[in-house]
C-alpha cells in the first residue's frame, strides 16, 4: 500500500462539506483501506473563515479557493459550493492544475456538463458527480456503468424531496398547496425562497443530467420542458383518488417509440397508487428505470441532506482516488448517440382534464367533437351537474402534447365551456 | 478508438448465455462506443453442440471449454454455466491464460470467492459478478463503489424470486404453501426440484456475497444461518395480518451494535406492511440497505430471467473491457475489516410465537415466567380460548436468538403448553 497520502481540497464547508470533512476524519482508516492509500484534507475554501468548524484544523481554512485549486499538489478537488460561478471556473482551473474533480453541483452540470467533461478529458482527469442527482441514491453510476450493456428507454423519477414532501402532505391530509408549503418551510424541508424546488428548476437540472447519461446524448437544461407544482390543488388530489391515482412531481426522460429522438420533462402528473413511485413518502426520492434487457428497476433513498449527499460525494472520492492510483480515469462523458431532443409537443401521454361547462343537452357532444377533430381519443368521461353548471372530467387515451394543447385551446373557445379547471398528465401505466 | 476487437469467450449458452450473445450482436455498435473498442464473440462453449442456436455462428461453438479459455487471445471469459465444477477450474484457468472473468455464479462465489479473488489478483485480472445477486438489479457495484465512502450497517433483501412469488401468492389468495408452489412450478417460476429456492440455499449464497462486500469481511456460505420457507402456513399469514405485517423470505446481513462482529442469515420473517420490502410483489427482488451517512436505500427490480441477468453480465463486460483498455483493474476483493461472523444465537431481533395451551387459569402466568427467566421481554400477548384449548400469541421485544431458543425449549416442557404452533421473527421495525 502506498503511504504518501492523496491530497483533497474541499471547496465549500456548509451542510455537505462539513459532513465530507467529518467522515474523512472519522472513517480515515476505512477510506485508506478501500482506496489503497491514505487520503488527506489539504485545504478547505470557505467564505466566512472565522466561523468555528468542529474537527477542521483552522490552518487548512482559506478564503482563496483559486489559490487552493492552483496549488499543483492537489489530487482531488471536491466542489460543494453550488451555483454556476465561481464553481465553474474553479473546476476548470482544478483540471488545468492536475486535479480530478468530484462535484455535487446539479445546476452547473446541467448547464455546462459538456464543456466541463471536455475540460476533464483534455487534461485526462476525472469528473464525477453522483451527488448531483437524487442525493445519496446510487443512480448515475448504475445508469452509466451497471446498465452500460443495456438500452435505457425511460427514466421516471421523484428527484426533488421538497416538492414530494409538499405533495405527500396534500395527499395524506387534504391540505392545500400553501398550507403544505408552510409546513415544509417550518420543518426545514423548503427554503425561504422555494422557487427552485416548487417551480421545477431543480428537478429540470436533474432531468437534463439523467437524460444525457441514459441516452448517451447531450441534453441541456433548456431542452427540458418544465412545469412547477404550485397550481396543484386539493381538488386535483380528489380527482386523482377517484382514478386510483396520486400526484407526484416527476422528471421523465424518454426515448421515442422509434428510438430516433428523446424527450425530457418535469411536471406534476397522476400515477396509479399501484406504481412503485406512488408510495414514495415525505422527502424521499426514487427513480424508476425501464430498459430493454433489465426491465423495470427502481432506486430509492434520501435525495438531499448533509450526510446522504456526503455519502455520494465520498463514494465518488474513493473511485477517483483509486483511478488516480491506477493511473487511469473512469468513464467520461458518453454522448456518441447524439439523438435529437424533441420538444414537449412530441411527447405522447395520457391526460386528465376537468372542464366547467354549462349544464344543458348537447355539451358533451360538442366537447367530444373537439377532441375527435384534434385526433385525441377519449378513454372515459364523467359528468357531474350542480345548479345549471356542470363539471366534465375527461381522461384521454395516449396522444401527443401538441394535439392536447390544440384541443384545450379549441375547448376554451366553446360558449358552453366556462373554463378549464385543470389539465394533468397521467403517467406510469 | 482502437479497432482491434476485444475477444470474449462465452462459457454456457442457456437462457442467460444466449441472451448475452444476442445482445452482443444486436447492440454491437453501442457496446463499441461505450467500451471504446469493438468486442467480438470469439468462442462459445456448450455441452450440446448440435442444438441450433439462432444468431450464433456454428464455427464458434465448441464442447472443449478448457481449450477455449486456454487460447491465450481471449480478453474476457463470461461464465454462465453455474455450479461449482467445471466453472471453478475454468475461471482459474482463464486467469492463468490472461483473461479477466465475468461470472453470474452465486454458488461458486459464495463458496470460493476468496480463492477466486486471490487468483484474479495474482494474475492482475478482473473478476466481476454483478449478475450473481439479484439479477438485473445494480447492487454489488453500488455497494462496493457508490457506498465505498460510507459505512453499511444492514442489508436486508428479498433475493429469491421463486419464494417471493410463492409467499406473495399465499398472501394475496390465502393459498397454502403446496398450492402456491404448484402454481409457481406451472408458471415456470419454480424448478421441478425447488429445494435450492424454498430451503433458502440460493438466498444464503447471495447473503454470503452481500455480507462480504458490505462489511469488507470474508463471509462463507457456512457462516450463513439458513431456514427455508416450506413451513410457512396460511395461519401464519393470518397472524401476520393481525399485526399489520406480511411474510417474506429475507436475507439479512447485519453489523452488531458494537460494530465488532457481523451476522448473515436467511429465514422467513414478518415485516410491517408499511416497509418498502412488503410491497415487493411476484418474482421481483429488492434489497434494503442502511448505512451511516446515506441512511435508508432500496434497490428494486427483476431478480432472475435470461434478459435481466444478461443486462447485469453485459454491464460487467463493458466495465472489464474498459479496464483492460486502460491497462487497469477494478476494485478487487476487499476483506480488510476481517470482522468475526457471529453465530445465529447472537442475532438480536423480535419474535412472534404461537402456542397451543390448556385453557385454564394460571397458564399465562406460567408462560410469562418462562420468558422472564430467559431474559426475553414480552411486548404483547393475545389469548384466544376454544373448547378447553386456547392459543396464546406472544410478540417479544428485541432479544437474542439464543435466549429465544432457550425460552421455547422451556415452554415445550410445560404441561400446560400442548405445542408450539409457530415461531417467526419480526423484522424491519
Amino acid at each position: 500500500m502506498r503511504t504518501r497520502p492523496l491530497k483533497v481540497a474541499l471547496l465549500g464547508c456548509g451542510v455537505v462539506g462539513s459532513e465530507v470533512a467529518r467522515i474523512m476524519t472519522t472513517h480515515a482508516d476505512d477510506l485508506t483501506a478501500r482506496i489503497g492509500a491514505p487520503v488527506e484534507l489539504a485545504g478547505v475554501a470557505v467564505r466566512r473563515p472565522d466561523r468555528v468548524r468542529e474537527g477542521i484544523d483552522q490552518d487548512l481554512v482559506t478564503t482563496d479557493a483559486t489559490a487552493l485549486v492552483k496549488r499543483g499538489d492537489i489530487d482531488v478537488v471536491v466542489e460543494v459550493i453550488g451555483g454556476i460561478e465561481p464553481a465553474r471556473t474553479l473546476i476548470t482551473t482544478a483540471f488545468e492544475h492536475g486535479a480530478s474533480v468530484v462535484s455535487a453541483n446539479k445546476a452547473l452540470l446541467a448547464q455546462d456538463g459538456a464543456a466541463l467533461h471536455a475540460a476533464a478529458g483534455q487534461h485526462d482527469k476525472d469528473l464525477y458527480y453522483e451527488a448531483a442527482v437524487a442525493g445519496a441514491i446510487p443512480l448515475l453510476r448504475p445508469l452509466r456503468e451497471s446498465l452500460a450493456g443495456d438500452k435505457i428507454n425511460r427514466v421516471m423519477g421523484i428527484v426533488n424531496g421538497t416538492t414530494n414532501f409538499i405533495l405527500d402532505k396534500m395527499d395524506s391530509t387534504g391540505a392545500g398547496y400553501q398550507e403544505a408549503l408552510d409546513e415544509a418551510t417550518a420543518l426545514g424541508y423548503a427554503e425561504a425562497d422555494p422557487t427552485a424546488d416548487v417551480e421545477g428548476f431543480d428537478a429540470a437540472a436533474k432531468a437534463a443530467i439523467l437524460a444525457g447519461i441514459s441516452f448517451h446524448t447531450r441534453v441541456r437544461l433548456d431542452d427540458v420542458y418544465r412545469e412547477g407544482m404550485t397550481e396543484v390543488t386539493a381538488a386535483d388530489f380528489a380527482s386523482a383518488r377517484e382514478m386510483g391515482c396520486t400526484i407526484k412531481l416527476l422528471a421523465i426522460c424518454e426515448r421515442a417509440a422509434d428510438g430516433a429522438s428523446v424527450t425530457a420533462r418535469v411536471h406534476p402528473a397522476m400515477i396509479p397508487l399501484s406504481h412503485p413511485l406512488a408510495s414514495v413518502r415525505g422527502a424521499y426520492n426514487a427513480v424508476f428505470v425501464e430498459s430493454d434487457a433489465a426491465g423495470q428497476l427502481m432506486f430509492y433513498g434520501p435525495g438531499a441532506g448533509g450526510s446522504p449527499t456526503a455519502s455520494a460525494v465520498l463514494g465518488d472520492l474513493v473511485a477517483v482516488c483509486r483511478n488516480r492510483l491506477n493511473g487511469a480515469t473512469g468513464p467520461g462523458e458518453s454522448a456518441y448517440a447524439a439523438l435529437p431532443v424533441s420538444p414537449m409537443g412530441d411527447v405522447v401521454t395520457r391526460y386528465h382534464i376537468s372542464l366547467d361547462v354549462a349544464d344543458k343537452p348537447g355539451v358533451l357532444a360538442q366537447v367530444a367533437t373537439v377532441f375527435a377533430e384534434h385526433g385525441v381519443s377519449i378513454d372515459t368521461v364523467r359528468q357531474q351537474g350542480k345548479d345549471g353548471e356542470a363539471s366534465l372530467v375527461v381522461v384521454t387515451h395516449r396522444a401527443s402534447d401538441a394535439a392536447l394543447t390544440g384541443t384545450v385551446e379549441a375547448l376554451r373557445k366553446l360558449d358552453t365551456v366556462r373554463g378549464v379547471a385543470s389539465i394533468m398528465r397521467v403517467e406510469g401505466e
